[in-house]
């Protein structure tokens, strides 16, 4: 997997965390924060904190305290080994698009199918760039709603053998996550020895976790499986319109959460979670790929590092309806400060269309390009003797070229990044070619890989007792 | 104009400067540099320096001692005196695409002309992004070769107000355009006292600065008219494949050159410029905005602030024939970069398209829109009691919203960037409107500007004196 080993770009003064660090303290303090679930506010209360109706009172330094119980890295198992991954340090890891209940694919926007759901996952699969294909890759509409979760956890366990997100629409569903978790690795040990899962719990933003992601992180936490504790703020809608606002608030609402996992299950694997844009002032539409979002970006990176945890952000945002020029630089704007900020668990990484509305099959393509440029840029420079080619110039002379010098051929297969995507072609060419601008040709691109896709073995044992366990539970839940 | 008062994100280690110091001076010493140009032979061989043919074999400590007489900052004054520049230090400066012979404007790609290159210059006036038109934004090919810089230059002088870049072609053509500006700015001593125009002097990399460019120089140092001294690189064909090799390159040409300026008029204004991409090793095309000119560019950042010289390098670069996803990432993933290093003479901010060989209307607006985005962006933010909206909390509550908030009502206008181009409309809407993409917007942004844009005015008789000159040269020139 992808280490980020260049420096981290950090834009916060020692003063301004400071600041930031009354901010949070007084907010979690004086407004508190709310839990729509009994068991955590009994949780809270027995560990000293004032609650009132389903305000938590927290106080700062007990917050800290908890926090510190949370391991700053750990890893996640795949069952193919080599595509574990590590959550934390200099690791990046990246996963697709997660939740749009739309598919977009060339010029046709429609309702997200199971197949699209599956070829989605196929390429996340076929990309190395990608260590996930992630959770809810899009939403598959023609499959019955209760049962959903079982059909896209069996999905991403079979089409892929890479690490895999947890379904969190209930605690229900999360505790079927973690069964065929335990099925796929042989038991509830194996699992929570070195957990298998990755689940996304947003906030209810401001300052309310909700019911059923409280459920859900019960069931994740209690298996020592990892949970992105994330404050889901949309600048001027779910925060105030200010970024220190924002930051403050993004502290409060992830520590709160990531102190009720610790009183769950003390030391249990976390995330400093964060999705943070802002909406179009004028007709309140959320927008993405902002300036306000990748300096909140560089700031939640150095934030989450001074509380010594892992964190989430980043990803291929956007606004725009198509994969045209719009959505490349949004998509960028986002994806450059996630690795200047070093994010360890970048979600959305590709697929990302129409604000989160759309898993677009030509705009995977274009992320994945992105993010192999970025990994390939974010990557230190040897500078050495050999490097600076003193030999090539005495070869070469004044005014020459270098195309035929040693130490080009010696070089010129590996040197520079090979694009996936990006076209340099000359015009006449480029014309002749049938003149195709970039969705055309993420087009062909997406549609080759599937083609090419090869499903990776599993032991057909293990197989079929996870089908026989989703038959089984969908059955149950009457679907 | 725009500073930039971001911390700068350096990735060379104190080691890595040092080992490429090591690099730069044996490459000066032991394979030296050529000038083409009688004048600067002898200038060098007075001071000193070991002169074999058109090699020149330079002492690096002399070569330091002349660097260290050019100012790390000056200014350069635009006839309307708000539009002036400052050009080193935090500060930034941005100017159109410079040199594409052709132009597109939507699927039409063709020549370009004179009226081109006056809408290229109308559109540089009206947005305040950008600081200048440029130069030869791009080549008007319908005007007779041997006098088309007298009419860009007065196109430039007369449709702006802004700064703007003079002629390289010969010495002739600089003579002509620094008594075209002494014309507008009132006399010699005027331009000779704050420089009025600045001026790309291209080295023929490797290690070749040719007798035109010289000539050029020549001209314009002496009218202590800044000069931006710029390795032209594409890593595989004017230097080696590797990064720190076309780095040590670089700092040998740009030196060399800057070396130079001083011994022409010493403490004359000089830009320590970069043009550092590289080709694609299976056809050998030109490629742009990739990993490697990205972390290239990094790097000349941080060098040029250890020679303390004002430098030039970034910009909207991409090999994309149109202005698509690639056009949108490519340049993203160079003025990113150009942002984060902090370069202070930004050209082809705006417009570049196919590798340099198209100046492109919509991809002009795109542009716009990015340094747009990325000045919001490297503002540093305000954190304080105010801007951290406690009253805001306390206001809304858990689960609300801030719509309506106070503290939101005072902010509204002002507090997120707005877009000039990036659409955020929800997808009835956006189909409702024409279901137009990226480039489309950008279309019909162009073409409103230009109706809406006014001339500047100027002295009548300032202008009169102008055309004649125009006029006159035009006949002595025979065209």
């Amino acid at each position: 997997m992808f280490r980020n080993q260049m420096p981290r770009y950090e834009v916060l003064s020692e003063d301004a965390m400071a600041t930031l660090d009354t901010g949070w303290r007084r907010l979690m303090t004086e407004i508190g924060v709310e839990f729509m679930d009994d068991r955590a506010l009994a949780l809270f209360r027995e560990a000293g904190q004032k609650v009132e109706d389903n305000k938590v009172f927290l106080d700062p330094d007990f917050v800290l305290e908890q926090v510190a119980k949370a391991p700053s890295e750990f890893d996640i198992q795949a069952r193919n080994p080599a595509n574990s991954v590590h959550i934390g340090g200099d690791s990046m890891a990246f996963g697709a698009v997660y939740g749009p209940p739309f598919v977009r694919e060339g010029d046709v926007r429609r309702d997200g199918t199971m197949e699209d759901f599956k070829n989605f996952a196929r390429l996340a699969q076929s990309f190395g760039a990608l260590d996930s294909a992630g959770g809810v890759v899009n939403e598959p509409n023609d499959t019955p709603l209760d049962s959903r979760h079982l059909d896209m956890t069996l999905a991403l366990q079979t089409l892929t053998d890479k690490i895999y997100m947890g379904n969190v629409v209930s605690g229900v569903n999360a505790a079927d996550t973690i069964a065929m978790t335990e099925i796929l690795f042989g038991s509830l040990e194996a699992i929570e020895q070195t957990p298998a899962t990755i689940s996304l719990i947003n906030c209810n933003s401001p300052l309310r976790w909700d019911d059923r992601m409280l459920e859900a992180q019960f069931e994740y936490t209690s298996a020592n499986q990892p949970v992105v504790l994330t404050p889901f703020i949309l600048m001027g809608a779910m925060s105030p319109v200010t970024i220190p606002a924002a930051l403050v608030q993004q502290i409060t609402e992830a520590l709160s959460g990531i102190a009720l996992s610790q009183l769950i299950r003390p030391g249990a694997p976390v995330v400093f979670g964060s999705f943070l844009s802002n909406i179009d002032m004028q007709s309140g539409s959320p927008t993405f790929g902002t300036p306000e979002s990748g300096l909140g970006l560089l700031c939640t990176g150095q934030i989450a590092r001074h509380f010594d945890l892992p964190f989430r952000t980043g990803g291929g945002l956007t606004s725009s309806q198509v994969p045209d020029a719009q959505a490349g630089y949004e998509a960028l704007m986002t994806l450059m400060p996630t690795f200047l900020a070093g994010a360890n668990w970048v979600m959305h990484a590709a697929g990302w269309l129409e604000g989160g509305l759309v898993a677009g099959f030509e705009k995977f393509i274009i992320d994945i390009e992105l993010v192999q440029m970025l990994q390939h840029e974010f990557t230190p420079l040897e500078i050495d003797e050999d490097s600076m080619a003193f030999g090539a110039h005495e070869e070469v002379g004044h005014g020459g070229h270098f195309l035929g010098a040693m130490h080009t051929m010696e070089r010129f297969r590996t040197c520079f990044y090979r694009p996936l995507l990006s076209s340099s072609e000359n015009y006449e060419r480029w014309m002749r070619n049938g003149a195709k601008d970039t969705a055309a040709r993420a087009s062909e691109i997406w549609k080759k890989r599937l083609e090419e896709y090869v499903e990776p073995e599993l032991d057909p044992a293990v197989r079929e007792e996870l089908e026989a366990y989703v038959n089984r539970r969908r059955t149950e839940l009457g679907d």
